[in-house]
């Protein structure tokens, strides 16, 4: 047999392909050329096949797709654990919204190179943000290798990012513009709330959504005060009301989904749009509870997201996706509920295919852009291996990942990030800390 | 000011105390001799005050109380992932008994060993287990350092440690004869539910728990199944059961608690005992939510804990801490229950006060035993700090240990444990993995 050349190969104990037949395979290997999975299968057949420089060799490693982020907002880490306990209106009115009003470019930049490092550190090889002032953010993840989906968050009052809301759509043409063609930051248009907005403001957003040909995120159907607002404002429910000026289609994406009736969730299936559940930040700003079985069943299509870390408080996916899967089993009482296969697809394939990525993504098969990880299973709570989905899902922690690659780019490997400098950015974020407690009126 | 020699000195970018006034303190030190906090203050006072080795010089380390994991069943660490997302009993009949039923002596202290590998690598300086073979976790436990409190699993039925019921109360007298002055194992007695043993079984547990002074832990109020089981077959709820035979006081410790009504838990309170929370098992095997919040307003003493790794599936107290904090804010629709400080307290000095530990246990201020855990700042997810309690319960993932001490002693420290042969368990966990398999029928 022929033997092909490639550029790297990696072994794994278990190798998590989450390909078209879900298969696992114990003692497995992956081979990668041109920042594309070329083969995965038995060790066997990839060492007999592939010749290539072998990463990480020796070591008993679980493969898995990198996870993916579907909804969060970066630059938030700066304000990690300013306030917890509170509900989503008293944290956002007395202490998200006024401390975020002193963002600058670099602050911006510096939270969202954090929020990237976090992610890397914990296996996240894609996210979606949305925040103000965006081209910094993008900015951040250009830098560090992520594969990012990144949106200008589009008020109807003044932020630091512009003081009217044509200033704010301007920057969102723009960054639909710049990122037209890049390969791994691709833009969407971002409206942050139906109560921040009006209806002639989404109206244009999704007029740019749809001459760009992106997706458009928005927060929605987080709270039933939410609806009640909405009701009370616009006549309808948030749904209804979205639907009623045209803003309901496949590159629609709803950040939470808490709120939603049974016909709402089958017109979000029948439209093709999606869910992002985001369970950590529901429980702690006590939001409710997304009927994230209920619309599996009824086929709307879901992923799954952290948030931003001033609501979560943090980024890694692994103990979201415990969340996921422990939280709805105890809301239904249905232990069969959200099985670890089904949490696994929401974070890794699912996922990528409702942020419309090229395909194959959130897989490791033939073609699909090689965008890996690896978990060190020699971890104590990662003994023994007889199932590495239910590992991934319920006994992983995130500090296990010990390889994150990018298109076959290694963007961290046992400690050590290749892009960022972690040291510096960690003096930096040092000093930003001490300049958040000034604004925010904290231990002052 | 004349200067005191210790043994050991820890310098805090962030002292966690727990102490009687909750004090945090930043840039603060520790001073350790003879296994004991000596002082805990300004690292200016300590640092002019006493002269000692400094452990970890240089780092930015967050320093607190090792935590107390109140419930769990150790050897169950090798059925880690072997079953999941399945009900109560359907996993207990149909996967865990059958498989549990092949223990031997050696698998029990195996399976153990790897369980305080993980609470230690995970920030865990004390646990209460429960299982059957209990001399052999005891083993495993007095091997790693850790604090153990620990009871033979007493059931009505044969198991790989006893034949009848008399041989098994038989092994819980002699553990508690054995361990009745160990410095670090403590025993306790612990009949296995009363749904697997007899009123007399039980009234008996109760004698031997009061001759011996030792707490009286049973599994108690998981399920409705179980309640409406106990009024079938003893014509009362379970606690009133236990009631009847004279079985609550302040020895009494029930785990799980989850189908608990008001006058119960005001019995329980006036009684000073305790319920163990077990949120992420309780979540995952679908058994409902323990009141807790409601258990605390009512003076109720409550600790956390993992339960056994098969329904889990980790003992990390950190996640379980975050899960507890979040679960009851998304049952209550409240954000402001379950605050991080209330269940850092259920992790430290509550659990400590619980289970009858020694003064200051739980916490770390002067004269408490030096049972402290430290974690690495400068991980992304930590970054930056405002507030250290919210970030032990919010933002730490547990892999951020780097030190785990018990009475002043390093147990483990920047990957490396003292006293467990850590590869060398690996490879003997290895092999226990392909017995399970084959004896759980698994890819048989």
């Amino acid at each position: 047999m022929k033997i092909q050349h490639c550029d790297t190969i990696l072994r794994a104990a278990w190798l998590v392909t989450q390909d078209n037949d879900r298969r696992v395979i114990e003692n497995a290997g992956v081979a990668i050329a041109d920042g594309r999975v070329l083969a995965a299968g038995p060790w066997d057949e990839i060492s007999s096949q592939y010749q290539g420089k072998e990463l990480l060799p020796g070591r008993e490693l679980l493969l898995m797709p990198g996870l993916i982020n579907a909804h969060t907002h970066a630059p938030m880490t700066l304000f990690r654990g300013l306030a917890d306990d509170l509900p989503l209106m008293e944290w956002l009115h007395d202490y998200v919204f006024p401390v975020e009003q002193k963002h600058t470019p670099e602050t911006v930049r510096l939270g969202a190179l954090l929020a990237c490092a976090e992610m890397t550190r914990f296996g996240v090889t894609a996210f979606c943000d949305m925040h103000f002032m965006a081209a910094h953010v993008a900015e951040a993840a250009e830098q560090s290798g992520l594969r990012a989906m990144l949106g200008e968050a589009l008020f109807g009052f003044p932020n630091p990012s512009y003081q009217t809301f044509d200033q704010g759509f301007a920057k969102a043409e723009a960054l639909c513009e710049t990122y037209r063609d890049h390969p791994r930051i691709t833009p969407t248009v971002a409206p942050h709330a139906v109560y921040t907005t009006t209806p002639e403001m989404l109206e244009r957003t999704w007029s740019l959504a749809e001459s760009s040909n992106t997706l458009w995120v928005i927060h929605l159907a987080e709270t039933t005060t939410e609806t009640a607002e909405c009701i009370e404002k616009f006549g309808a429910r948030p749904l209804a009301y979205l639907d009623s000026i045209g803003c309901i289609g496949p590159r629609t994406m709803l950040a939470h989904g808490v709120d939603l009736n049974t016909e709402e969730m089958d017109r979000l299936a029948q439209a093709g749009a999606t869910v992002v559940h985001c369970p950590k930040s529901n429980m702690k700003l006590a939001s409710g509870v997304a009927p994230v079985p209920e619309m599996s069943r009824r086929g709307v299509q879901t992923a799954l997201g952290t948030d931003g870390a001033a609501s979560n408080n943090t980024l890694g996916m692994f103990t979201e996706m415990r969340f996921a899967a422990l939280l709805h089993k105890a809301h239904t009482l249905d232990a069969t509920v959200m099985d670890a296969q089904s949490v696994l697809d929401m974070a890794t394939c699912d996922g990528a295919r409702a942020l419309g990525m090229t395909a194959g993504a959130g897989t490791i098969a033939p073609g699909a852009p090689a965008d890996i990880i690896a978990l060190d299973l020699t971890r104590p709570n990662l003994r023994p291996c007889y199932n590495p989905i239910s590992h991934a899902v319920y006994a992983a922690e995130g500090g296990e990942v010990c390889l994150t690659m990018v298109d076959g780019e290694v963007l961290y490997k046992d400690g050590a990030f290749t892009r960022i400098d972690y040291p510096a950015l960690l003096n930096e974020v040092r000093g930003l800390g001490a300049w958040v407690r000034q604004q925010s009126g904290r231990n002052a």
